[in-house]
């Protein structure tokens, strides 16, 4: 753990070093990379950032959602939504290596992580992952749309992000826009629009092996965070 | 603005593209740096890493707060706190200089970013923001409490971070120790015994000039991100 690299100092009880010892720990989900490409900066989006910009986004955009929810249970589930990558890792969704025993890591990462809170708060912590997870609940539906537009904005903004990537092409970018569907049918709609312009200017890849030949972008590699287009 | 680099398609309407376009703006807080140190890279803290931090403690500390809070509140009052320093940029607690005219800076970057929102959001936002500013609210002042905690527990793994500044030496410090006490008097108690430990190791300068000469640390610079003492 972080905390054994400078053991906090007696004098304070068992559980409150416990909770501080796991909010050092977690200071690593600041060095979680997603493929996501940053709008405001050349480099790669992290977990962390990314986990703040979900919440802020809840709170603007909660009228959207097609259930009635609530706003800080929702910025709760996606605070802590990607905790379990600190032992995880990322699993970019566009690379189908990277998807493979995803769900049995992420398992082991939560069962590992959120025991080194005192068990109420470990059991809380694990319920509102797994609530967040399963998406059965209003809730837990748009902090997945709002999981789902966010990169879906930045790749906009930097000219096509991680639609770039190999694994990406109109049919699973849309699979990606049906996850913002499930949480509010007029976000959807946006992201609708955000993927069609995406195809019409080349920067998502039409499914048809056909259809992709000859098109302005040559390019089948992501190897840039983005490039932009002005 | 970011948004103008790829202007959003048509068909959204008016309220929502206002909406979208101050989402992507506020990727900039991804790159405000702050002084402190991360515990697990060595490289600064950005704003929305930070602000993501303090809400996830608000979740896991709450408990200690002085008077009732509202958590969800709470959540609302961090994840929003540091946004003006998108145009205000960071000023570093223990840099003198960079303190000097801070509030009117960030009052001209809160008129014109709120703003950039539509009317009845940019007042929620602003209202946010003054709340937590002024500190008068039970949610303000514990989320102050964790604004100072978490930059004191990074300070604390990484064997001095920030109190390494030339601005910084007990009092100095000692001031920071009482926003949190104002939140929290356990966490309060816990960040004494942190700041009573960080000066016997010599990771924060005394006060008294005579009583700084000739102990363990002979530097006054700040120059690395952070110095790991292992």
């Amino acid at each position: 753990m972080l905390i054994d690299r400078n053991p906090l100092p007696d004098g304070l009880d068992e559980r409150l070093r416990r909770q501080l010892a796991f909010v050092a720990e977690v200071d690593q989900l600041k060095t979680v990379l997603r493929a996501s490409p940053l709008a405001a900066a050349e480099r790669r989006e992290n977990d962390a950032e990314h986990s703040w910009h979900l919440a802020l986004m809840v709170l603007l955009l909660a009228e959207y959602a097609d259930e009635p929810i609530d706003v800080g249970h929702t910025m709760r589930l996606v605070i802590v939504h990607d905790l379990v990558e600190i032992y995880a890792g990322d699993s970019p969704v566009f690379d189908p290596a990277a998807v493979v025993g995803q769900r049995e890591r992420e398992e082991a990462a939560a069962d590992r992580l959120f025991t080194l809170l005192p068990d109420d708060q470990a059991a809380d912590l694990r319920a509102l992952w797994d609530e967040f997870e399963a998406g059965r609940t209003p809730e837990a539906r748009f902090g997945k749309a709002m999981d789902r537009l966010e990169p879906m904005l930045l790749n906009w903004l930097t000219g096509g992000g991680t639609w770039h990537m190999p694994g990406a092409t109109e049919s699973t970018v849309r699979a990606r826009e049906a996850g913002v569907v499930a949480g509010s049918t007029s976000l959807g709609a946006a992201t609708s629009r955000l993927v069609e312009e995406g195809v019409r200017r080349g920067w998502i890849r039409p499914d048809a092996p056909g259809k992709a030949d000859g098109q302005a972008r040559g390019h089948h590699g992501y190897t840039q965070p983005h490039q932009h287009t002005r």
